[in-house]
Parts: C-alpha cells; sequence; structure tokens
C-alpha cells in the first residue's frame, strides 16, 4: 500500500502505479505474467482502472473495474481470489484506490439514500446512522460512549507506530471524547476521515506464489456476500450480514475466532468497532464495550485488532481501503510489523462492510491451507 | 431485455426489475438459486446493482458491481460465465442498465479525457473520434461516406421491426446524408443514440440450464480484453485490440467467422460497424466498406449484423448494451426473432468496445460445445 493521507497534487494514477509496482514486485511476476486485474474504486470515474494500470504497463490482459461502496477493494480482492481458484486465472491483480476530498460531500452525494449530505441542517448522513446503531447498542448491552472512544484512542495509537497512516498522533480518550460533535454522541475522532491512496496484492497458486521475493500468504478464506439495509434498524444491519458473513468464512477455513491472531475490520465509526467484536465472533454478543475496555482488542490481548490504525486513523480511502488490509494482514503474518507486531502472528482476518450493501471477509494463514495465495 | 428508449419518470430500479425477472423466469431458477451476481453500469452511481436486484428480491448473494465503460454489460456478463466455468458458481446472474440524459453531455463528463462535451466550441468528443477513424479508414481503403449512410439504413431498417428498440422508423441512405451535421462527415444518424434501458441474463451449466421454460443456449466463447488508446491513431484503437479478441474467440470456441449466422456489435458510430466487419474476420482487412455495398451484413446476406438495431437505432444505454446483445442473439438461435429473424441461424457472436478501454467477444451456439449456457 501507498501512504494514506491528502496527497493534494498527487494523481490518483500515480498512487495506483506505486501500489501496482510494489505488490509485483514481491510477488515475482512481472505484469505480463498477470492474467486478470479487478480495480476497486467508488467514485474515480469510467474506467478509472485502466487509466491506473496503463501507468504500469499494457499487456491487453483483462482490466475489470468492480464497485461496491466501502467494500470495493475487498470485492475486487475476492474476485481476484476468485479467478485464481476457478482457475480462469495462474495470477490475478487486485488493486484498490481512492481521491477523496475532504469532509463527507463527495461520498454522500453519490449515496443512493439520495440524502443531501446534511439533510435538514442535521448531521451527515453515515454519522447519524452510527449515531443510531449506538444508541440501539447502548440501551440493550449498555455499552458506552467512553468505550468508544477507548477504541479511537487505541487505534491512533497503532497508527502512530504506523508510517503510511494518515493520522499518526496518539490520542487519548479525554481527546477523543472532547473533539467536535458530529452525529450526537459521536465526536469527530470517533469518525474515520476521507483519505487518498491506494493499495495491490497478488493472487496466485501456491506453486506460483513461492517465485517470489517475499513469504507467500494463504488465502484460507473468501466470502462477499451482498444485503440491503431493512426496515429492522440499523443495528440490525450492521449486525446479521456480518454475522453470516463470518460465519461462512470460519467454515470455509475450517478455522474458528479463537485462532485468529490479528484482525483488521471495518472500523469505519469506533461503535462499529464494538459490534464487529461480536459479529466476527472475537467476543459474545453484547460485550463488545468490554471486550475493548479489557483491552483485548489490543497487542498482547486476546485479539489484536486493527493494528495498522484502522480505518479511523490509518485512513479510508473507500476503494483502497480492502486491499489496504490485506496489506496489513500480510504483513503481520509474515513479521514485518516492526513496532506494531503481533507476537508470532499466524492466522489473520480482514473485514469490510459496503454500505449499499457488501460484506467481505477473508481469513488468512502463514501454513499452508488452501491453494489461493496473496503475495 | 426492456425495450430502450427515454423511459422519463421510470426509475433504473424499475427497469433492472423488469429485466431480472424476464431472465429468472426463462431459466426456470428463482433468485434464491443464484449464488452470484454481476450487474454493470457505468453513471448509476454506488452501488446500483445493490438497488435494481433489491427490486426482486434479497438472497444473501454476492452483488459486484462492475464498469467497464460502453462494455460494462458485456463484462458483467463475461464475469458471470467465468464465475460458472470456474465452479465457484452453479448459476449466475449478470444484470446491465443504465439512465440516460439526451446529448452526449452525461458520458463525456465522466470520460477519463477530461474533455468537456464540446471543447472549444468543436464537435462532441466521441464523434470526432470516430470522424478520425473514418477519415483513416476513406484514405487507406476508400471507404465513402454513403457506406456509412447504409450502415444506418441497415440498422434502423432492422429496428423498425423489433419492438424493443428505441429509434422504430425506417430510415433511406439520403435521410441519413442529410440529418444533422455531428462531426465532420460524421451526421446525427450515424451515431447512436443515448438511451435508458436494462437487460439480464443467467448462466448456467449444461444441466441446470435445461429446467428452464426456453431452450438454453451454449456460451462457447467468452473473450475480455483490455488496453488503453495509443498513440498510434485512432484507427489503430478500433482494429487491434479488436482483431486481437476476436482471434482469441475464434480459437476457444473452435468456430471461425465463417460460421456465424447473426452477429451484434459494437457499432456506435457506423463507421464503427464497418471496421468490426473487419475486426471480427466477416470480411478482408479494407473490405467493411463493399460489404455493406454488397448487402452483405443484411439477413439473406452472408452475415447478418445488427439484427436488433444496433446500438445506432436499438439505442445505447452503456451498461445495458452488452448484456441485450446477449438477449438478440439467444433469441435469433432460439428462432423467436419474428419479422427480423435469421432463417435457421444455428451460431452467433456479440462484441462490444468500451472506450477507456475494454473488448469483449462472446460466441454462442444453438447446438452444444461447452459447459457454460445462457438462458
Amino acid at each position: 500500500m501507498t501512504a494514506f493521507g491528502r496527497h493534494e497534487g498527487t494523481a490518483i494514477e500515480e498512487l495506483g502505479r506505486e501500489a501496482i509496482e510494489a505488490a509485483l514486485t514481491q510477488s515475482g511476476l512481472p505484469l505480463s505474467e498477470i492474467d486478470i486485474i479487478f480495480c476497486g474504486h467508488s467514485l474515480q470515474g469510467i474506467t478509472a482502472g485502466q487509466r491506473v494500470v496503463s501507468r504500469v504497463g499494457s499487456s491487453g490482459a483483462p482490466i475489470i473495474n468492480v464497485e461496491n461502496a466501502c467494500a470495493s477493494g475487498s470485492t475486487a480482492f475476492a474476485q481476484a481470489v476468485m479467478a485464481v481458484r476457478g482457475g480462469m486465472a495462474r495470477a490475478a491483480l487486485a488493486v484498490g484506490f481512492e481521491k477523496m476530498d475532504r469532509g463527507p460531500i463527495a461520498a454522500a452525494k453519490r449515496l443512493d439514500t439520495g440524502a443531501a449530505e446534511r439533510p435538514k441542517g442535521g448531521p451527515p448522513v453515515m454519522p447519524a446512522m452510527f449515531a443510531e446503531v449506538f444508541k440501539e447498542h447502548s440501551l440493550k448491552y449498555g455499552t458506552t460512549v467512553r468505550q468508544m472512544a477507548m477504541v479511537s484512542a487505541k487505534n491512533h495509537g497503532y497508527a502512530a507506530l504506523n508510517p503510511k497512516a494518515h493520522h499518526r498522533d496518539e490520542i487519548g480518550v479525554e481527546e477523543v471524547l472532547n473533539s467536535r460533535m458530529i452525529a450526537e454522541p459521536l465526536t469527530l475522532l470517533m469518525c474515520c476521515p476521507t483519505s487518498t491512496g491506494a493499495a495491490a496484492a497478488v493472487v496466485t497458486g501456491a506453486d506460483l506464489a513461492r517465485a517470489g521475493s517475499k513469504e507467500p500468504i494463504e488465502v484460507a478464506a473468501s466470502v462477499l456476500q451482498s444485503e440491503r439495509a431493512s426496515a429492522a434498524g440499523a443495528l440490525h444491519f450492521v449486525t446479521e450480514i456480518n454475522t453470516r458473513a463470518a460465519k461462512l468464512a470460519y467454515s470455509e477455513a475450517g478455522i474458528g475466532p479463537d485462532r485468529l491472531d490479528v484482525v483488521e475490520l471495518h472500523d469505519c465509526f469506533a461503535i462499529a468497532e464494538i459490534c464487529h467484536y461480536e459479529n466476527l465472533g472475537l467476543c459474545e454478543r453484547g460485550e463488545g464495550g468490554k471486550f475493548i475496555e479489557a483491552g483485548l482488542s489490543r497487542i498482547g490481548g486476546k485479539t489484536a485488532v486493527s493494528t495498522s490504525g484502522g480505518l479511523l486513523a490509518k485512513g479510508h480511502p473507500l476503494g483502497a481501503t480492502g486491499v489496504a488490509q490485506v496489506a496489513e494482514i500480510v504483513e503481520q503474518l509474515r513479521g514485518e510489523s516492526d513496532r506494531r507486531q503481533v507476537p508470532g502472528a499466524k492466522i489473520g482476518l480482514s473485514h469490510c462492510q459496503g454500505f449499499g450493501g457488501a460484506v467481505t471477509v477473508h481469513i488468512f494463514s502463514k501454513t499452508r491451507t488452501k491453494g489461493a495465495s496473496a503475495a
């Protein structure tokens, strides 16, 4: 992945090129050996994937632009896995990228609700939705605003150790609580920033993967599920589809949540991370608030979560996020994560939720379990 | 496919629903039996596929929005074929749809050139590019403006027989020549209209396909190639990648161009159809103008081309086009095309070129040659 940040004045094609070249170098494969290319992005216009890939070269290989809102990058990765598993490609490239403006405007403008950025002077659409999620969760399980702030503080702490993160300041719980109110009770530092950046991954069969310059990491499960929000409420939507996708992934990998060493999940808002602890089975239903409070999602706890800094602090360039999560997990399993390394990490999971809706769950393993590998 | 046209006041979700329900009915499969869904569109915003599919129901099955400019629909179809061939899905659904405004604005606005609709008061971007293609082709091979007009007259004639076509008036060669000048020497009637519409196709293995209410048609080849325009000029770009994609498709199907009974090709402008006669091997290089003039691309000629009315007259809702081409070929091979039926049609081909760029070629057969089928 490239560094995430504002990148004002840098073209997305240039960031995409940087990510692709790094992935190809690690895989040991030139572009000419890539049989199919999936490009995930949401706001970059028609055939943006072709614009990006052409900066590296042209092989004629199929390029498919895929979009699934905040899960666009992970959908591209899932498609690359599908192409290799199905034998339609020996090597597939997944690229995710996004150039975003400041503030919620660019994304909200194109959300399918047709809602304006700040309907009738109220809060922006997505923070307002997650404020609802918090209220329902709090009412049902006693989750607190301070527990949300602890999530943000943890993730900002890890981002401070990640040279590629968008926001690299250590931030304390009080500072999170005292930051500007966005959608009661969500403060600014409980919301992910809009960011710009790119990431890429090469997926191949096991034999080809061993030719790379870096240790290949196995894809033990790849799940994509789609569903639109229902009338059953915001918390139901954030719960149901994610829980189902996680179960499918654990079943596919033959690996349960207790065996996970490191997890990148879709912490677009601090309450989302708390919900996803539960949805991914890292703790029991309703125990997410206690899970962060007890330090169980920290390095050295039960399961290290968002060691990259997560969407909250590493940043969230929509299409790049899902592939950047793969980069973090792969680096953790290779033992390359420096001061935020999870000691002895062997199994990892990445999870994205694109509103609109699509959920992806991928499980990665340091040891051989299946055929497809990400390098 | 739905009727193509302006459809003012009708939501794209409603048109998409109509197309999906028709495809499911023909396939004999309910939505719950579809393992994966690919939605092709270019201008419909974030997770438009989920919006459309939710009108039919929700099964949780993966939905992937794919975009490849004017080849978005055919890319969705190619992905559905890939999923079934690779054994990742027993049944896949490809949906293409687009709601477009009048005039070239909506598309040009988001083209990657950054060019305005009418740069410096000149002609619109795409017609100007194809005017260049004509000039090069004419200089090299003696192709005439009248031959282009013959293409438009032929396709409008077939559209008059197609109840689902956008423009259903019989139009003569003189009328084409005398219509408003868009980009010298291309007149209005040598350019495809912007249209609104939707189309859907179900792809399954052979066994499942036989359960449908209609005769299944085999997918004998599915090719997608990507390449950006080069400095070698407009004609080179329209020639090279299309010729290569067609050769790959013929090789995959083990079927040469001489065996084709019916072809839907990317006649976005009249000169494009002439070039694609050559690129697809329906005639020798440089003979495209003579091919139309001799009536060889008419029903009863050598190979019937654009019997639906083509992009020029049936219309061109970007994402819908590639799937609608499949609908036309499938209906022709089933003998359901009424007054525009190609007698005894057994083998057909569909071809799209998305500028930006992506080219797809699909070959279909009435008789069994391979595993995947479109119903």
